[in-house]
């Protein structure tokens, strides 16, 4: 896709609309072997938080696309010896040729993407993990076979994953509820923002009732209710949670054929029940997968690549 | 080896007799530059233990065969964050073409197995390292043209060296002796399993003494008297394993052409004196070299590659 | 350059007056894309101490010349267990093609020449750093023309980066000027090396006057005051150092062409100020691109790569 040579992919909402469509399409493509994209390039993946399915996932399409991949651990670089940022994000951008770049606040991808010539990616902050709702679009377009009007609730935690899915249904014209405790609703601006985007084409409702959430959805959606960072407060969060699980008594009132995913890792027992992530509705194997597919979508973008 | 595709090697004695003799045949020939396999896949490391030799070997093999490697160093994936073993292993299955495991617990390495598709390798359980005894046979077989009749003693710990090294000499035909402390023999079904393996063909001895084990024996094999995990009980077991140390002495007993094998990291003093690994009847830098040879040959057999 | 296939680069006197000039031509000639050599091969990194520019750049260079890299963290091999240094150098000669360590001691560097057949590369010991002093030259090159009979003067602590730079300089006919505290010269032996490598051609000067060094100087040179291991005495050593402090009050009496350089991470505020670093004389970020350019025709060098 020509026009996303060169850019960067902090926010979901920096693609447009029908960019983000494209790039949906051409992961379907790849995913399919139809199209065999090939870059001589080098992408290197700066994490401050644990991963695995993000680094393998990034990892494993580069490598399909002919490229390298460098971990840079920030334990074993000088990023550990307090180095400016900036001066990290500028030496960086004279080797590399792609970044993506895993970290808890939102300003320091700005930081990197502004310092940085080359594209960068965010591959997770605490505001945002666009790749992931790029992989859940993906999932629910093979399903449905086109993602728009479908409805997809979400239940459990208002967090980065929460944002991104608002952002991607409002962008993709899929109607999107929330359903939170209270005290954990998504990120306000973001909502405002999804219902711009979203115009009269689809709804973006947030609630705490998780059955008003979940009532005749296609796609129930949860996360780990306390995300890395926040494992303190794990034992406290489970009875503030509890209502919102995901269990086969919530998928009842779920459209008869409504999928089932989860980002993983997945908690059996508290967000999601071991009978629903193992059972016939949930997609999530073939979720995670598509993390590699439209991921190497987006390299391919963003590097220009192509056959 | 088209017969090995797809399947996994947990055990050495996944593999018929022929199947081994073919694999070693592979390797030598690998090694002479007589084959070119090539494959474009992508390995998988999981490592839970420390590896220089496996880490290293592995990886060369892999990229010479064009590949390419992910190493999933456990500390920096969500398997630290308490992640079950079937999501992990489910969603790398996704990811990888082949994936080496380096464990504990062999039921691990067969859960792995069970929830991946792709090839699961034991690069080293508590039970067995079969890959090392690739490298092993491999070594004899430059030596003495053939390995069927040698015989071979392993002198110390009834450790997985121990046992994968007496399922190899039964497959191969090799008389293998293990002369270790009474309290620390090697696997007693896994001798069972020999014995059934060599019938007539091959002898399988269990010795606490170390002269009988080394008499006239064409292979002498150590190995550390406290393996990773062991350490505290290192300065313990020194007086225990003390007359097992494969020193001059020993050595003279043994046939005069004997070669001196060890699967390294090496303990000068303990297990094997410095004049002996350094000695001319010494194969232990050809042995691990061998690693590299015999692991191309598995990979491709397991991958399917061709040239 | 053929005279180097198969040798080691453990201090930049490894090299030939003759054989630096063709290294650093041969690295203009690779940026600029004129040649582009490939090799096959397999480079290992084997860092005791942390490192980004060093880490990525080699792996890009590598990268690019169609090679691959291994990581080899302390941390995660055996070297850790404590097996003989001995030892693993001769296992991973066995399976590289080519080592590049980074290390305190200068011996152990030896220690791996030594025991390895394989060139082996100092990627940073407590008394030198050649690889910089390599992208130093090639960035001094790029903005003189030549960089024969240049003035560089170093200002700060008379670490293995001055002393590398001191050899530098006197192999390539340039005067070379190192300021430091008197109780901070750099490496005697070293500096009379020099002499007798540059005999009338170039001068090497030493002395505790930062004005005496920069008066004048085409090029302006400092690094941390306190090198990775001395963190402890960091803020002891700041008074002492501070009049070295390369700021703007300082470039104003060296050359009014003259360029900064700083082998990075960089201080603000100790070593140079913010307003030189960012200042339109500095030319770290291309010094820092050119670590990646210059190792790159070292690597391809000592590997006999061609194209």
């Amino acid at each position: 896709m020509e026009t996303l040579k060169g850019r960067d992919l902090l926010s979901l909402a920096d693609l447009s609309a029908d960019e983000l469509q494209e790039l949906l399409q051409l992961a379907a493509q790849m995913k399919a072997g139809k199209v065999n994209w090939r870059c001589n390039k080098v992408l290197g993946l700066l994490f401050y938080k644990a991963s695995t399915r993000t680094r393998v996932s990034f990892s494993v399409a580069m490598y399909q696309l002919g490229g390298q991949v460098i971990d840079l651990n920030p334990n074993v670089t000088q990023v550990s010896r307090g180095e400016p940022l900036v001066d990290t994000a500028r030496v960086l951008d004279r080797y590399l040729d792609i970044l993506a770049v895993r970290t808890f606040d939102q300003k320091d991808l700005q930081l990197f993407a502004d310092c940085a010539k080359i594209p960068v990616i965010n591959a997770l902050s605490d505001t945002e993990h666009p790749c992931q709702v790029l992989a859940d679009l993906l999932t629910v377009q093979e399903c449905y076979g086109s993602v728009k009007g479908v409805t997809l609730a979400y239940l459990g935690d208002g967090n980065n994953m929460a944002n991104s899915l608002i952002l991607g249904c409002a962008m993709m014209g899929m109607n999107v509820r929330v359903a939170t405790p209270p005290e954990y609703q998504p990120d306000l601006a973001i909502v405002e923002q999804a219902r711009a985007i979203a115009g009269d084409s689809a709804q973006v409702m947030l609630t705490d009732d998780p059955i008003a959430a979940a009532k005749d959805a296609c796609v129930l959606y949860t996360d780990v209710w306390a995300s890395m960072g926040q494992e303190d407060s794990a034992s406290s969060r489970i009875p503030i949670f509890q209502p919102y699980q995901v269990n086969q008594e919530l998928l009842s009132i779920a459209d008869k054929h409504a999928i089932v995913l989860h980002c993983l890792p997945a908690h059996r027992g508290e967000e999601i029940t071991d009978e629903v992530i193992e059972g016939s509705q949930s997609m999530v194997w073939d979720q995670a997968e598509n993390r590699m597919h439209a991921q190497k979508a987006l390299l391919a973008s963003l590097l220009g690549a192509d056959d």
